[in-house]
């Protein structure tokens, strides 16, 4: 629970003289922002709503980081915001300009600007719209003029960003008579992000920024910040398939070590549990006859176990009968819904999974079936002891599970890095990557690239292919996203499943391995600065996101309304600081990639690609495209198998790419433990320029050190600025 | 306003002792069910809400007719329903059994059977999922055991149609391990039908009933019973291009003629308002110089005028400043949005749409965008001066619009009939068809047999086609449904668009022409008895509607659940109590067709095709395969181009198929005005045993009587029953 807020807004009920125009402007409520952290106000409705995130959040605010971005004043024009509270429900309008892009409002696969979508925030598992139900709704949006809105509230919230137009809009475009004007719209402009909490209490806030990704730093410091996963969380992750046994699980990762592929974790998919669907979270005594004995043979293997899992609790479990009255009024599959919101519970089931589970060795979870479908999961009129409604427990109920695990590790001093169906606002402390069972290519990393504007990490894993090719797209994507994984829970599949691409495969996989040293300083922005590790475009200060619609055909069947198309980098990525991803998808033999203002540069040759352009690249088919930024330095280290090897006296090259003087803050720790949260980590200042490197120590508190350190320059020619 | 329901329940809030596993039973409510009518029970939760369906519905009850279906008592156990009032919000619990279907829950494209599905009740165009999202989202559903539920709320209503398991449920399936149980089901066996209303207000009505069909004719009679449309409405509809202009029109009015296919109705597309998307409802100078001429030019051919329009009012329009104040908080494509829940809006559009097109002899409208979609129309955060929530509006809108239309033309006594894009609940009165702009041949199908359990019209019109064989196809089924219609607004097609299907579409068209009197008689059960003259198999006694599941195979990425397929019949349905109509689809060489019980014959030729059987037909490409009932009699007439050639003198043809004793009410009145309310109409009772039939007059009001009638015997050998 946070509790740094100011005392509550008096509320000032405005009995505004009526008109025609508006007739209910006595409904108006008069906000009262108060700046709670610097460069974050809130202001609060009815004393706000009980449930919330806020106050459920896992982890208080880093104050001190906040401090740091700066604050140059409350970002709007406090009189465009109206908020209304009519028959029981609130009612807020946001103003909205005409070129403003509107990124967030959860985990979308379609689309990043959501400006002209119509949006109930729902925890769901994806179905092929942007429309709220998603993995992570979270109820936050980031404006491309530099500034965010947050409701507090784990209510199914709506959100018309930029779709009705108001009567006494000013600036409403003029009618048009579609027959006859050309310049008709099916969508005109509207000056307003619209909100119904359906609750007369509520809680809103504002968070300024100078630029989109402040203002995504501010909001993710708000909540604690990211995560920083344990090192072998960053390693090669194989699910292997459901019903596998111990000895199967054995071959399995011997089989990798003869192949040479990287491996640091086995995903146990279904079948480890006694039963399942509902769990029993207890060992099956015929496939693992003896869990501890199988777990440290596995760990003998510098192999972590992950355990797949959905929270409904079976009748077969020794757990059952106590959590029975602590659960919900509905069952899933026959399972009980314990109440995560009483103590009770999670201590019950925290118990029996510490002790049946952690304490054995097992390094982390992967919860499924915690976002829906709605015919699967508890309905709404479901009721849970603790008096939380079934809406707002559905809305937090991967949060409650991700932080009740969380807080297992935490207790025996262990990192642990999984996988969930489901995360809300205030989870951005949570070690978890979200997944679904969608598997379309392109959405997964339109995933990735919307994971930062919410707080969340996105895993876009590898199934099976229906070629060679696409299983070598797919490994490079996952290659290069918070969690390198192949889910082959019902597929069998294994890195060398297509023959005639397992070497460029194992090349993506070592390279994943030769960038931990940049993947975990990227992390380390996350946690201690809020910067997300993968995100979109948009939220590079030099890219430039201009609006682009192109204009439809009328079709009177398929676009009877001649709705225009808005065209959207969707296809390109940051990971990290320097590295700007553009993946190839099956079929391309070249793809065009925009390249933000600044000098672009080749990561494997280190020549000069452009400039603020776009090109077209067409790279063999063992290379993913990926482009360093001017002044960009990529710490490697040597293909390693394991994240084991990398260690005391591991060599490291420090890659330097462009003309410009570059800098970057190489961080480390223990890879393992919360020790870097009491300052035991080492930073480094690296800085280049012409060819010279120069390492600075900031903070040194790791047990090991590097061997030698060589600087490589990649790009030998000086190229004119444009 | 109906008001004829008893004095309100008093409400008993049950303080029942608590227990562990029901912590929230002090929620209880008492549901005091009363009678109202006979066969239909009510309960009223804290005074119900303000604003509901049955008091705007637009027609009173037909109370006698109801009385006639007779009534066995309460048809539930009263002790299985549970009712819940939490935080402000009702929740329902209503009995299901294992093999118990569910229909209805609105205008679904998908599916007939709801069991399983989870819904929002909401107004919009339909958007490919049976989710609740539709242009009639009518809140009540008829079991296949015989009652119906009826939730009396135009707000957004949740509905988990037989999804969530109780825990408390003794008939809970029992939980199985899906990894090692084949009999693993993702969807499990729910005792209940679940409803959250919005609101601590709320009524909920029980409608007993023997069979499904007369649950669906009580509902039906509850809301004043089904429409007789006009004899115009049911012969041929064209919708003319956007922008055609008088002159354009008449080419089109003799194109007709001089092809020979038949034409009653022209519809005008946007081009006739002066300006429109908004509108201005009235007349484009340019296109339609003198209107009153060009409306008896058109009215001198037979022919009546359609306006298409939205109700979304330009500033262009003489009626804009008198309907600003009297108008919501959104604009729609820059028009206001007139709050037509207030009486002076209603009077002001009303007096200019009497003055501007009805008193010049337009004879009805097309009500486009009233159903959605939510980024066009106003959000749930507007406000409408009447008071009434922008979500109870978008329920009610096109509901709204139909009435002050239906009104207008009540006052001169003259039929109408249009289309419109939503209705809901009390809309069964309005003489409406319900369209959209989805276009796919086979849920268009499916629409129909839908629509009877909503107590709504759909039409299935024509646009364009790939194909001659497409066009066929769509233009066998648009002329066996409640509107036969070409809507060419955007392709500009005709009848003979496709020359080498020509006489085949003649042939399909001038048969609707030659069942007029059947259509004609089926519409006269749906105003009499409330019966749906289209409607699914389901409502017919003699069909098996057992559930039918197919057992999917696993598929890791497509269907990692293994959720088994429900094979339905949504590519059948009666056409009044006779007719089965199968349609053929586009690539069809042949098809299935389920019989029903009791023998069944080819409409054509007479012959015995089966008995409650599923047999293969592959007819000549001219025939759309349709089935008589044993015992079914057909009136038909000649084939004649225009209804107004259906007069004084026309000879009758009494078709008679089967062998088992026949009879049928064959219903006739003036066709175009209210007088048949007030018993000015004609009934014969048909009757027809071994090659004999006889007429009996049952009432005889009409101003016309038909010419030599000819009882035709199709069925030439004696069929030996089962």
């Amino acid at each position: 629970m946070i509790k740094f807020f100011l005392p509550l807004t008096f509320l000032i009920v405005l009995l505004s003289c009526t008109n025609t125009e508006k007739p209910l402007s006595n409904d108006l409520v008069k906000a009262n922002w108060q700046e709670t952290l610097p460069g974050i106000w809130k202001t609060v409705i009815n004393k706000g709503e009980t449930y919330n995130f806020i106050d459920q959040a896992p982890v208080a605010p880093k104050v001190e980081a906040i401090k740091k971005l700066g604050n140059s004043g409350f970002p709007l024009d406090k009189s465009s915001i109206e908020i209304k509270v009519i028959n029981g429900k609130t009612y807020i309008s946001l103003p909205l300009k005409k070129e403003e892009q509107i990124y967030g409002l959860g985990l979308n696969f379609k689309s990043l600007d959501q400006v002209g979508k119509v949006k109930r925030l729902h925890v769901d598992h994806y179905n092929h719209r942007d429309d709220g139900r998603t993995h992570a709704p979270v109820p936050f949006y980031v404006s491309s003029l530099g500034y965010g809105v947050f409701i507090n509230s784990a209510q199914y919230i709506d959100v018309y960003v930029g779709t009705g137009v108001k009567k006494d809009n000013p600036d409403a475009p003029k009618p048009r008579d579609r027959n006859t004007d050309p310049n008709w719209e099916s969508n005109p402009y509207s000056n307003a992000v619209e909100i119904l909490i359906p609750s007369d209490k509520a809680e809103i806030l504002v968070f300024e920024g100078e630029t989109p990704m402040k203002v995504v730093q501010r909001f993710n410091l708000f909540f604690g910040g990211g995560v920083i996963p344990p090192k072998w969380g960053l390693g090669f992750w194989q699910r292997t398939p459901t019903l596998y046994n111990n000895k199967e699980v054995m071959k399995e990762i011997s089989d990798f070590k003869e192949k040479n592929f990287p491996l640091d974790v086995i995903g146990l998919e279904p079948g480890w549990h006694s039963k399942s669907y509902p769990c029993t979270f207890e060992w099956d005594a015929e496939r693992f006859p003896n869990p501890s004995q199988f777990i440290n043979q596995v760990d003998n293997e510098s192999v972590k176990l992950n355990l797949w899992c959905n929270p409904y609790v079976s009748p077969s479990s020794s757990m059952y009968d106590k959590l029975m009255p602590l659960s919900g009024s509905h069952k899933v599959w026959g399972g009980i819904v314990p109440d995560l919101n009483m103590e009770e519970a999670r201590n019950i089931y925290g118990d029996h999974i510490m002790k049946n589970q952690i304490s054995l060795g097992i390094s982390g979870f992967k919860v499924d079936e915690v976002d829906g479908f709605d015919y699967w999961l508890w309905p709404d009129v479901a009721t849970f002891p603790s008096g939380v409604s079934a809406e707002q427990t559905r809305q937090t109920y991967g949060l409650k599970f991700m932080d009740m695990v969380t807080d297992l590790y935490r207790k025996q001093n262990t990192r642990t890095y999984g996988l969930a169906r489901a995360n809300n606002a205030g989870g951005v402390a949570m070690p978890y990557a979200l997944y679904n069972d969608q598997y379309a290519h392109q959405d997964f990393i339109a995933g990735l690239a919307n994971s930062g504007f919410n707080g969340v990490l996105w895993e876009p894993e590898v199934r099976e292919s229906d070629s060679a090719e696409e299983w070598l797209r797919r490994m490079q994507t996952s290659c290069l996203s918070p969690m390198a994984m192949i889910n082959a829970w019902g597929s069998g599949t294994k890195p060398w499943s297509f023959p005639e691409v397992y070497e460029a495969c194992q090349e993506i996989a070592y390279l994943r391995m030769q960038l931990l040293p940049y993947l975990y300083s990227s992390f380390s922005r996350y946690y201690f600065e809020g910067i997300p590790p993968f995100r979109a475009m948009a939220l590079e200060d030099s890219y430039n996101s201009e609006r682009k619609l192109i204009k439809k055909e009328l079709d009177h069947t398929d676009n009877p309304y001649q709705q225009a198309l808005l065209k959207e980098n969707l296809t390109q990525y940051m990971m990290g600081d320097n590295i700007m991803v553009a993946p190839m998808f099956t079929g391309m033999k070249e793809r065009e990639v925009i390249l933000p203002k600044g000098r672009w540069f080749n990561f494997y040759t280190g020549s000069f690609m452009g400039d603020g352009e776009v090109i077209t690249v067409a790279p063999p088919v063992n290379q993913i495209p990926l482009f360093v930024r001017d002044g960009g330095i990529i710490p490697m280290i040597p293909p390693i198998r394991q994240t084991s090897e990398w260690k005391e006296g591991t060599p490291l090259t420090l890659r330097v790419y462009g003309n410009a003087p570059a800098e970057f803050i190489l961080y480390d720790d223990d890879g393992k433990s919360y020790d870097f949260e009491k300052g035991k980590y080492t930073t480094k200042l690296l800085k280049a320029d012409k060819g010279v490197g120069q390492i600075k120590d900031l903070q040194n508190n790791s047990s090991w050190t590097y061997g030698e350190i060589h600087w490589e320059f990649m790009t030998k020619t000086n190229v004119p600025i444009k």
